[in-house]
């Protein structure tokens, strides 16, 4: 039984290309055709890209073709400024290199999710954490030495609670503004416990519907925008219906020793398995998320090294060691 | 001395068209030609219509032709529910009469001003009460019984936040969204501590340049929306030099028994007294405003008043006595 | 194998009386000795009371003697003021039964948990909302009218953010200020994602150590307090280690049709499936924990029922139907 | 007319010692005996120390013996954690200096105010940055390296809310903990706007009835606390009064080139004074109180100042260039 096919039923979307890519390599026991992979490694952190380079990539993915940069930095958890502070360096080298930004171009910051939840309350938490410049460009334009460009940022709020699709308000200010590149940050689900507030996804594919901690309905990518889109996405829940199959799964590994067993684990029927789960869930488990009790403490130390990443990224002329000094 | 020359000499600005009118009615000891008042009582509420009726009544009131409701009701400070209904339902009367929405139009409300600084949050603040429904009506059409009108609301932040004029994100998403009618929340200054929290003025001409607690630079108003306005503004803080200002001017009162200080308080230079008061004020003194120390709770009240004045007004197949169910 | 040994070694306690005697129940196929148990309906809320009786019973329970009254009421869920002021009834009855105050009986409210998780805020909520009134009883006496009891309340924090044990603080503050009786509110973990912020505990046991959402390390009851400790305890949480193991039961369960697996069911060595837990969970997973998405929203609402049934217990003479008034 | 006389009038206390010697002196436009002055001077400070030596002293300073430093800083408004982290190094000194700890000496920090008024929440955040120890000392010696010597922390909260006297609840915590030392921080009133957030008095007199945002009724000082009690206060607010006067002040000052106006000047009567001050003010004006817009910047940046210089003068082991790792 295949657990992408499994959590389809249940479902749960995997927002992490390199989460996909790993089941897909287990499943198949082989590489995915279509899909490249480039590991990195850095002090405080790895970096895993994925690179989805043709169409039968994307189908075997579920994702469009385009390049995904996992940042995995577990000290995330550790409150230690100097360790944040490299790892907000390499963000920005990342994201430097997925942006490829000439020198004039401006930038549009979108803080997706909802303020209220705080698991969704990441997007919103980077806007507030984001040095905005737009308006120092358009009223005093001989305060800006120093390599600040034009950036501007704000939060849309989610359809519940405004009635309007993200999609469609994210449109209508780029309409107005007019910016050469939108970076819209996300909380994400992932599969894994470990990654929750400590990976960082870059996407030059920008966001595509359904994905998310709070699903949106429509995506806010190149085509719907008309400008580049990078997504940034962080892993702030998992699908209770993740837990549930992974203890399953666990459970049936230990059974493979006895080939009864193990015939019973590859032929038991996925729909028998999906009403097992949601029995276990009950009627609201699709909106059960599973978080580390600090979740509040982690979201902050992500949304300060995502805003400082960003920032030093955008603004390559202020001196990278000064950043905390603007950060809250 | 006039009082109006003063303020404008000051930078403060009269957000309330009843005071202004009340001040050059003082000082005119007449009517204001071109300026009609119709004053209004409820049980809980006095209201009071001022309708700028020509070009000399803008000339003197410094505001544009249109009708200005100030609804007056100091029982918003008591903690009684039952009181707190009655008023949102004068509010939702008022804002009835001045919409005049036919049953298919769509409305936008619109929530101004900064979530992190309490005396200008009101504007988010309702529009985390009110209640959205454009969604459903997009996506669910069947479900819309009970006279739901299709409602839409955001807080487009403010620019030192967001690098991006308020008007002009507003104006993205009225593009894209096509309301009948915007419905703008603000903070406004007052030069009545009374009036703090308790007062509620809807006007017709929408919001002008440089206005509320955090001056806005454009107008949103019908000319840049290409939508009628409804401008609902809650008068938060008072601008210390009016206290200044005050002070003063009771202390002259008080000589006008002597006919020697009456002339020195007629005769006095207003260079002169602006000197005084920005000496007494500080470099910082534009910045300085006044509120009362309960302004959290006050502002969390009153918020909550016009959220469910807003949608009586707009929803009016939903039974009135029933709104509190709705209300955080 | 037993899923109470089981929950023992994987840390997880039970903190709901019901919960431990349906898994007793269960297991034994029999009912429990030492514990009665009475069942009770209302209109929008069931009422389940477990009574310890003996020694055998606590053992048998894992819970001191005493009684255990767990109000079920799903419609908190829902946004109807009404209808929660109907729960918020049932609650005040049943905490009048409990309490069994004296007309002059003084009361201390204690709301216990970290301001800064939102699952674990549920007590400091309560605090925030509830009507004190022992400061007028001791400045101004003659105001005193109308059943208005001598309340005090407040949150003493949590050990990681004071330094000090909550027991410490909360038996120095009794110790100053003399209370009748100390209400301590909780957030308790739930084996069953439905009772999430929907059930509320009252135990006239008080609290017992390593018990809540944040576990504490020594208990607050009559023993360590010296006066009457009733606990009302509100589900936030569901541990992810219930999760897993309930997905694995509902697995084995399905085997039973075949002898050969229900052999297997049965003979599963506890330790085994212990590590197959902490495997799927990770090294953090005794801190991970589950919640709905929405569980910002239902704390803000199980909230404001709880402080509305204890105002009502504790102020019989403010008129019943007049209590959202009181509320924020 | 005496500043001194007409601030009692109306209810206005002098927090600050440093502004009542000031007062003091120029009405007497001498000395005042009893009290000591001596300034002094740092990079990005000015520390001034009011030494109140005698009876003398304390009954024209309204203020019991003792040492009261005032360290001015207005670069606390700037965003420049440097800087900041410099202040913090001078407050750590001033501190040092006058709580004379021994090594194994330990601390209870506690912070006045109400966390929902922003003005007033000074004394809650600093708690909530302060690094906690005494649990570690209590349950884990072994770890205490690197002196860390063992503090603790609590913010009572306020009458209002909690219903019990703050001296009260914090004797109870004293009581039971039994600290060396007591650090109470408070916000205060100020008569000077450029003195709001920008400057931090301690005082080794602790805190004396009546004085603060939220005024306190009795006294958290040694006598009623059984230790030492430093205050710090860090002034958010100028009451609407002092504004009121000093605009009247100020005119009077403009009149005295005129000899009768100087004799007018001089024969003012007080209680004239008052009401016209309080007819300006209303009947809420005692309540009424004045903070820059940014205030909630300010306390942000003032409350991890004050927290970091604890930090330091409280754990000398830890290295001070580390310190903004430990700050949120």
């Amino acid at each position: 039984m295949e657990r992408s096919a499994l959590y389809e039923q249940l479902g749960i979307r995997l927002d992490m290309a390199v989460e996909a890519h790993e089941i897909l390599r287990q499943e198949r026991n082989a590489d995915v055709p279509g899909v490249r992979i480039i590991d990195g490694k850095h002090e405080h952190a790895t970096v895993t890209t994925v690179i989805v380079e043709s169409a039968e990539g994307e189908q075997a993915m579920g994702k469009p073709r385009g390049t995904y940069i996992t940042i995995d930095a577990p000290e995330i958890r550790v409150n230690n400024r100097e360790i944040h502070q490299k790892i907000a360096a390499v963000v920005a080298s990342e994201l430097s290199r997925l942006a490829r930004l000439g020198p004039q171009d401006n930038v549009l910051v979108v803080g997706l999710g909802n303020w209220h939840a705080t698991p969704d309350a990441l997007g919103p938490k980077v806007v507030d954490m984001t040095l905005v410049t737009r308006h120092l460009h358009k009223y005093a334009p001989e305060e800006l030495q120093g390599g600040l460009r034009s950036v501007s940022a704000f939060a849309p709020g989610v359809l519940g609670l405004t009635g309007i699709e993200t999609a469609e308000m994210i449109k209508g200010v780029v309409d107005r503004t007019q910016p050469s590149l939108v970076i819209a940050i996300d909380a994400l689900a992932t599969r894994s416990v470990e990654r929750i507030a400590t990976s960082i996804q870059l996407a030059d594919t920008g966001i595509h519907p359904g994905s998310g901690v709070g699903n949106k309905r429509s995506g806010i990518n190149r085509e719907s925008m008309g400008v580049p889109v990078i997504a940034m996405g962080i892993p702030t829940v998992v699908h209770a219906g993740v837990i549930a199959h992974e203890a399953i799964a666990a459970l049936l590994q230990e059974f493979q020793t006895s080939p009864t067993l193990y015939k019973l684990y590859k032929g038991i029927n996925p729909d028998a398995l999906q009403s097992i789960i949601q029995g276990v869930l009950g009627p609201e488990g699709q909106e059960l998320i599973m978080t580390p009790k600090e979740i509040d403490q982690l979201i902050q130390n992500t949304s300060r090294i995502v805003a400082a990443g960003i920032g030093q990224a955008l603004h390559p002329g202020i001196d990278t060691s000064g950043w905390t000094q603007y950060l809250q």
